[in-house]
């Protein structure tokens, strides 16, 4: 007997992992996605928005509200995205074999935060907010709808780089990408009293998904995993030059996997910060509870949950076993 | 044939740790003490001052000038110290003892950074420094001697964490004590050309002296072994209360071993840049060489060495073998 799937809205920029996580995502039991919301990031939103849409069509989510997020940061301009890790497509350049396949569809008409918003209303208690990008229309979302906090099951991140397990940043030496492209709004998230759960670096920089695990699913996963093997060829190439791996970390995916099986993460618990300005700037610090120390930043928000550890196999089984067809 | 003895500033804010650290240092056959310059830091500086001149009479090194220093960070006041660590004497408890034994004698008229820079000058290539309080007396011997990089044999500093081994802060999360007393003072150190080292929290929370360990030492180690066994006993309290630990850290003797046998040491190199603002002031990073980032605060400046590792067991049988007396 099995609980009701979870509802999720997805909040993305799509983006090489993005997509691997929504074809997990889609194809898990536990789980409806309840909407698609856009952000800018990997790349702009105009891209990321068009990506979403093919990738609901590849996937067969007609049915699933996509709906375009933020084009730039709370403060600021939107810095140019990462073509050189995700191509110049954000899709490891499959987005025009994509593209072929006909019309997409469209948008829904309502921007990101609202569609948040709105499913959160009319959903009191049950949505868990999966966001694998910049934190902008959670923070949209929340200055609109403060009673947000409230109505949510759960949210569910994958950002930050708390420096446990001697992971730090990846685009500066103490930022993870997600949370430098707008830190602003990823120290309100961080800092309002909702169950956000942070799955940064610390984590998903300790899977890898090698090319020969990856190349089974994409003989045994049907399109779904022809799709994830032609997605990650570019990452791949990008992670092997930079890292001299030969696979890819899965990011997004675990903050899925975090929706769907918490219990694959042991978790860190205290107040979360992020830097807005400065060397530092969007590197995410939590303050430990079991801790102490003098009066700080930290004092007067609310402790949230961090990953710091995982069991890899046991993720790396839960993905392979996926019904992708 | 042993190499001459290196000649070593000892700059410092005494301070349990700093006994410790001047005792092993006047002891050793390695070095020969050039200089005590004070700083604020554990408590003011004419609290540290007065300690130096206390320990200079207890050591029996009456021909080393004490020079007093900074009595505040470059910018901004100083904060008060930290009496719950040290002891409202800074000496957990046992200056009122040693101010018993008599007049402990008087400071350098001079400067403690124009000291800093005489001793350079007057021995190019040969002098050591060993800070192991705020880097203020660095900060400002720099700003009066621009040549002052080409004139010293090294730059041993405890400082900083640099968030490997799992070491974070210890007076936020993010920052440690003496970087985080000055850190503009941390970061003109850490950028400018000259052969700093940075033992911080990274390695010193990694080295416990455990009671047992620091009684056979009072046991065996004459007027210094009781000493160090006496001026500990307050720190020992505080690290239990907080860590749990039966012992204390040894943070600024291993500052001293780096300049007496730097091979006990794993160092990682890369730029270095302190945090001066924010949430995250005072924070110590390293973008390591090893790593590979888009254009960042670290680009241009020269990189530096870090500990990240130590050799614990041969570090403790250095400072127990060494010929207290
Ligand atoms: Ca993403
Ligand atoms: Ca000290």
């Amino acid at each position: 007997m099995s609980a009701d799937p979870k509802l999720v809205i997805f909040d993305t920029d799509p983006g090489i992992d993005d997509t691997m996580a929504l074809a997990f995502l889609a194809r898990r039991p536990e789980a409806r996605i309840a909407a698609i919301t856009t952000v800018f990031g990997n790349l702009d939103v105009e891209t990321t928005t068009r990506n979403a849409l093919l990738l609901r069509a590849a996937l067969g989510l007609g049915d699933v509200p996509v709906a375009k997020g933020a084009a730039a940061p709370l403060h600021g301009a939107f810095g140019g995205g990462v073509p050189y890790v995700h191509g110049d497509d954000a899709l490891g350049g499959v987005a025009a074999k994509l593209a072929e396949r006909g019309d997409p569809g469209s948008v829904d008409p309502r921007p990101a935060h609202q569609v948040i918003i709105d499913l959160a209303r009319a959903n009191p208690g049950k949505i868990h907010i999966c966001a694998v990008g910049p934190l902008t229309n959670l923070a949209r979302a929340l200055a609109e709808a403060p009673e947000l906090p409230t109505l949510l099951a759960g949210v569910s991140v994958m950002g930050g780089a708390f420096g446990t397990n001697g992971r730090r940043g990846n685009v500066t030496p103490v930022a993870e990408a997600n949370v430098l492209s707008d830190p602003d709004a990823a120290d309100l998230c961080a800092t309002v009293p909702w169950p956000i759960r942070f799955i940064g670096l610390d984590v998903t920089e300790e899977l890898v998904m090698e090319e020969a695990y990856l190349a089974d699913i994409a003989a045994k996963g049907g399109a779904d995993g022809q799709l994830i093997w032609d997605v990650s060829r570019f990452y791949q190439a990008f992670t092997h030059r930079t890292r001299g791996i030969s696979g890819v970390f899965a990011h997004d995916t675990l903050a899925v996997m975090h929706v769907l099986a918490p219990d694959l993460f042991t978790m860190r618990s205290g107040p979360v910060r992020v830097v807005t300005n400065g060397i530092a700037r969007g590197e995410s610090i939590q303050r430990p509870d079991a801790n102490s120390y003098p009066p700080n930043e930290w004092d007067d928000f609310p402790s949230q949950q961090v990953a710091i550890g995982m069991d890899v196999p046991r993720a790396l089984a839960m993905f392979a076993e996926t019904a992708f067809r």
